[in-house]
Parts: C-alpha cells; structure tokens; sequence
C-alpha cells in the first residue's frame, strides 16, 4: 500500500495547526485572508468522490468543524469552502474566512494576486486561537 | 416554521435536472463549462456548517454523487468544488467540470467573465446525458 505524503508545494505555502481524524490542518502563509486547508491523509486521491463513504462523511464533518471555528475566531462575514486542484492535484479542500471589502471580495481567493506572509507573532497567536477553538 | 424558496438569482441563472432527497440539483445557464448547483431544501441556510449532522452527510453524498456523474459525462480533467456564497447567501454547492484550457483555467470560474447561453437543444441533451447518469 502506498504512503501518504502531503504535496510540497502544499507544505511549503502553509504551517501545521492540527491533525484531525482524516486530515492534516494546515494555515496558508497569506495574511490577506484567513485561510485553512485541509488535507485528508490519504494516498493517490484526487476527487471527494474517491474517498471511501467514511472517509466523505469525515472529511465533512472535519471540514464543517474548522468552518465553524474559523467563524467563531474571525467574526468572518461568510466562509469559503472549495476542493478545486486544478494546480495541486493532491485532494485538499480549503476554508477561508471572508470579509466584505478583503481582497477580490466578493470573488473567490483563489489564483488572485501574491501572497502576504504574516508576522511570525501575528501567525503564532493565529494558530493558537484556532487550535483553542477547534479543541473545545 | 420558515418554507424553503429558491433564491430569484439561482433561478434565474439556472434549470432544474433534478431533485434529490435534499437538494435541488441544476445546470448553470453557462455553456463555458458544465456547471451544476445544489441547492439543500433548507429555509434559512447560508452555511454547510448550520445544517443538521444528517443534512451534512445527505449534501456530501448527493454532491459527490452529482460530481461523480458530471466527470462521467464529460470526462472533465478537474471536478471543481465550491460553497462561497459572498453574494448569494442563500446555501448553494457549486460542481464544475473543467478540462485544460478552458476559460480561466486553471483559475477558478466564479466571476470570471460573462455567462454564454447553451443553444436549447444542448442544454437538453445534455441534461438528459446527466438524469440518465444520475439514476444509475
């Protein structure tokens, strides 16, 4: 059986926040956004569709968890939820938090301009929220 | 308790292939890329995340149901996922089939550009190729 191992460019444009049941929790390092992504620790998928029925109803239930969460942290207007992998084939599926008048509102994140890397403070007290939120 | 009513903008955009246990399904009125919507039958949703447990896994399934049957159509290179809901708030997952070269690839579709109208007799032959897959 083949071994999970997380896509580099994936590990190289985020930080690790949480290990859930499925999927590895990951903070994207673009400060113009809120962003989370999860990635189900799971060889070879590509497609939601792919996963065993189990797995779908964990990776909703992973997904809808660090959704609530990252409302609750943000106060965000509306979350984003997409598996899109049209780049990056390896299954993830992004959270992010929106807020009217951040970058490209009300269009989607995705593909639109640079990433802003976050202070190293700014980033840490970030994830600490989020792993007290996600924990409770 | 509140009735479930169609969004006018989702209606108006797009036409009814099916109804499943939870959700409207339909096709966008854009021939730049197959594009489906579902809408769960729920007053007063605008996040995966507020439906019940038992709505989340019916959403889950009957998405990668749809998606399953939009690459087996189309033989699409990427199936696109997405819940933003910046605009209109009423829930509504978005499943799209994109192919190498089509508009905006590999960016995402929302926003991109204006919508092209399907010539009638391939929008209908087109949602019975997706009702016929669907009731397999």
């Amino acid at each position: 059986m083949q071994d999970f191992a997380l896509d580099d460019r994936l590990a190289n444009d985020s930080v690790s926040v949480a290990v859930t049941g499925l999927c590895d929790v990951r903070l994207m390092k673009d400060r113009r956004w809120p962003w989370l992504v999860l990635i189900p620790r799971r060889p070879g998928i590509s497609e939601i569709f792919e996963l065993t029925p189990l797995d779908q109803v964990l990776l909703t239930f992973e997904t809808n968890k660090v959704g609530a969460a990252l409302k609750t942290v943000t106060g965000a207007t509306k979350i984003n939820i997409g598996a899109l992998g049209n780049i990056v084939r390896q299954l993830h599926v992004h959270v992010i938090a929106r807020f009217e008048g951040d970058a490209n509102w009300p269009g989607p994140i995705w593909g639109y301009g640079k990433a802003e890397p976050y202070a190293d403070a700014d980033m840490n007290s970030f994830i600490a929220k989020l792993r007290d939120t996600l924990s409770q």
